[in-house]
């Protein structure tokens, strides 16, 4: 196993604090056992040599060696292939797992993700523009929840799918969005119930609070 | 190379014609030469049939042998390591065009669907909803017009990742979201230049005219 190192920012406001995406790569490697050590990149300046890694300025990315991966999605299946604790070995349970990973980040996330931004930012009104999101989402929980009633996990046993899937429904959850979808909070809590995602998020929480700390903001 | 079927709507109205994501089934299938048939499930009525293939009621969906995979990004990755002329066969090369998958899907798409359902509908108005999503596909935008300025195809040579991200920038193009990204609108008219595409372009508006003939629609 080469070298594994995840990379996020150094510091970021509050509100985002738990949610950042780095945690779905924590979570994972956690489950895994596989160990890595945590570097950061600056919040409020990401230039050049940010881009190069992650060409949105977004984070997180894992370097593997000499290879470096961007996209939670790409992160996730890549360790995958590591671990038959986070993705089946045999093809067709690969198969399994990739297209519900795929099925959250593109059926799910793309509805979920504006949807939560726009209600933290206080943007969730009556317009034509947020009640088209707010049916978009409503359309895919719905027959989520129709899967979700049926199965513990997504792909047989538990799996990255999971923790994609999992992560992209709490935002959901943070703005009540899951009260009429009983499966899908349910299976939020359950995934969120194991160690490795309580170890991952304490985690991220504890390295932006240190960071906290060298701002000198108590 | 066993038995592959694509599935797809027997019948879709005019407006989304060109731009069903069989589209990108189809578009890989011709590049890599593989011989498949086209499948068809009603559009009207989406039952436990269509719901156990593709869960979100949703197309399309390829089977392959006994294995059934929906989401274009889990297929065009599955056809990916079937062919070189989809995705390098090396480990490094393999994981640049699932990294570009990914972007295409979840950093791209997750902004800019949103957008051209919104404008094709024509709700793309002054609310803080839709200046919100317009700002969102913007930024996305800005920084893919950076990584598409220095390159040709996004992870070295032509990939499974080209055919997603100029896919899900076309609908962007069609209503005129990539006039101040030069470098953008080059890579589709690129990418939509290639014999496979006209090939999958026309096949999918054949599929879909001459349903209209069979509901005697002239």
């Amino acid at each position: 196993m080469a070298d594994l190192t995840l990379t996020t920012f150094d510091w970021v406001p509050e509100m985002p604090r738990g949610f950042v995406r780095d945690l779905r790569v924590r979570w994972a490697l956690e489950e895994a056992a596989l160990p890595y050590r945590v570097a950061s990149v600056p919040f409020d300046d990401r230039g050049p040599a940010h881009l190069a890694h992650q060409p949105f300025g977004q984070v997180p990315w894992l370097t593997d060696g000499d290879l470096s991966i961007f996209e939670s999605g790409a992160i996730l299946l890549h360790l995958g292939e590591r671990s038959d604790k986070l993705m089946p070995s045999d093809p067709r349970g690969r198969v399994e797992a990739t297209k519900w990973v795929f099925a959250a980040l593109n059926s799910v996330e793309m509805a979920s993700l504006p949807w939560a931004m726009l209600k933290f930012m206080g943007k969730a009104d009556d317009t034509p523009a947020w009640k088209f999101l707010d049916g978009f989402l409503e359309v895919r929980l719905k027959h989520l929840e129709l899967v979700l009633a049926r199965r513990e996990w997504l792909a047989g046993s538990f799996s990255v799918a999971d923790i994609l899937m999992s992560d992209v429904l709490r935002p959901v959850d943070r703005f009540d969005g899951l009260t009429e979808h009983p499966a899908c909070r349910d299976y939020v809590a359950r995934a969120i119930a194991r160690p490795a995602f309580a170890k991952a998020h304490a985690d991220q929480m504890a390295h932006f609070a240190s960071a906290d700390k060298a701002r000198g903001i108590s």
